[in-house]
């Protein structure tokens, strides 16, 4: 497969095929996160560990119209000892998937990031997002949505790192990496432009290994066949990008809920960067989109 | 009307309710805007006046299969001189659009903003889209996807008034502005929420009149009444905007594509802040798109 095929939800068969791997929930006290883990549990996904008030997780199983007693629950009612603890479990190997529950992203990415008790792996932590997009021909990746503000260049090339990594633990040998700006051609006046230059020169001197960097390219190049031949652009990335690198988060983020709310996108996403993916889905993601972020991690090679 | 109804296309019934305009097109001879000229003039909504290479635009006339006999050619072989006759005709009130046709737009621009010769009206000039998106409730507008880079907080206020303006023009008296950022709370580390606060609290004090500005609002919260309700944002703008104005130019190109190439939507679009609309199509614009742009100039009371 050198591509990610259509649907999203082939990810569910993908992490089936996978070794059934330990998700440790931190803070699982909190309803609509059990319900996805209880879901990605039926299908046989992962197996979770339940780190959180022992009391409030057995009362939403309960609600959730099941029986507590052949969950694996580790009693924590703090929130940030329960996001030390379940990280504590995931260097202990007892864990492959680290989820987010009911607590703030800060506290448990400070557990993850913590230097000596910590789980972090590659210099930065990044949100990656895989779309299925119903006028897309694959599956398409975005990075980053949710966690970097303003990054540098040096900070865009770890996350095009991250990504890439995730794209090659799918499957996919030389994902082809779009890094956007309003325009295709290089202008010194706007910084998004000369970050993708200099990302797609680090590619061709072998800085980002294992993909092919193309950019500056407008949305429209890198995603549409017709409009990359229009402005005569020659590329194996344009017109057929697995993965977009947007210039900061303002830009991914409207990006990113513009293809769910006007696109009809489905997505799943992780944080990449840690020893193991990390699933932090917020309260506005639909619960398909919480079970399929399980997935994705679970998916992972 | 106190919003802008779908279709689109509407907007070609109310240019041909006005008076007919007289549309001046700089450097005319390019065929995919004179087509566009062309069927506007038969849909009768604007009178055109065409200057610039006066043999090569009667041969286009030709190919489009008509006579050069019944048009209005000014002949003025070279663009920036082209440009500036144009703008001269609209000076001289002989023309009430403006329109780019064979030459850079930075010339066009140029000769727009010229010191004494110009038609500058506004402190800038910025440009305004309007979108008719089918998953969406009416028609949105979008400010500014192609001018103004990297906007302060000023500018963005110039360019709310820009589309205010607009939109009071199209018969909307209380247009609701959503300024759009990653997230709805204010982030001191994040620019755009912190523009789109004092955003927001201008138009309290009255410095922005003419409208209801909300922000930040992330994109999801501005055009989502669940999406905002699940947020417990309570807001006139929230869910309903009538205009998003973007972080960055960025944002708001990536934004614009995104909903052409993926959300199907159909766009018209101008640049406001001269003494008359500009249209300037760009050569990846559908037929329907620089036909509908140049409605757009002309539907304005």
């Amino acid at each position: 497969m050198q591509y990610l095929e259509k649907p999203l939800s082939q990810l569910l068969n993908v992490a089936r095929s996978r070794p059934q791997r330990r998700l440790v929930v931190a803070a699982a006290e909190d309803k609509s996160v059990l319900q996805a883990v209880w879901e990605a549990r039926n299908e046989k996904i992962v197996a979770p560990v339940l780190v959180g008030d022992s009391a409030k997780i057995r009362e939403i199983l309960r609600q959730l119209g099941g029986s507590a007693d052949d969950w694996e629950i580790v009693h924590e009612p703090d929130a940030s000892a329960a996001a030390s603890r379940s990280v504590g479990l995931i260097r202990e190997g007892k864990g492959e998937i680290l989820m987010k529950g009911y607590l703030p992203t800060a506290v448990l990415l400070k557990a993850v990031l913590h230097k000596e008790n910590g789980i972090r792996e590659s210099s930065m932590l990044s949100h990656v997002t895989l779309f299925e997009i119903p006028s897309y021909q694959k599956l398409l990746g975005l990075s980053d949505a949710a966690i970097n503000i303003q990054p540098t260049v040096e900070e865009k090339a770890e996350i095009i790192r991250n990504a890439v990594k995730v794209f090659h633990r799918l499957g996919v040998e030389k994902p082809l990496v779009a890094v956007l700006g309003p325009v295709e051609t290089v202008n010194p006046k706007i910084e998004s432009t000369v970050h993708a230059a200099m990302l797609a020169v680090m590619q061709v001197r072998k800085q980002i290994p294992g993909c092919i960097i193309d950019g500056p390219l407008a949305m429209d190049n890198a995603i549409s066949a017709e409009a990359a031949r229009h402005k005569h652009i020659e590329s194996p990335v344009a017109g057929n990008a697995d993965i977009l690198i947007a210039p900061d988060l303002d830009a991914a983020n409207i990006l990113y809920k513009s293809l769910i709310f006007f696109a009809g996108a489905v997505s799943a996403a992780i944080i990449t960067g840690a020893r193991v993916p990390v699933v932090l889905t917020s309260r506005s993601d639909s619960e398909r989109s919480k079970l399929l972020s399980i997935a994705l991690a679970a998916a992972l090679e």
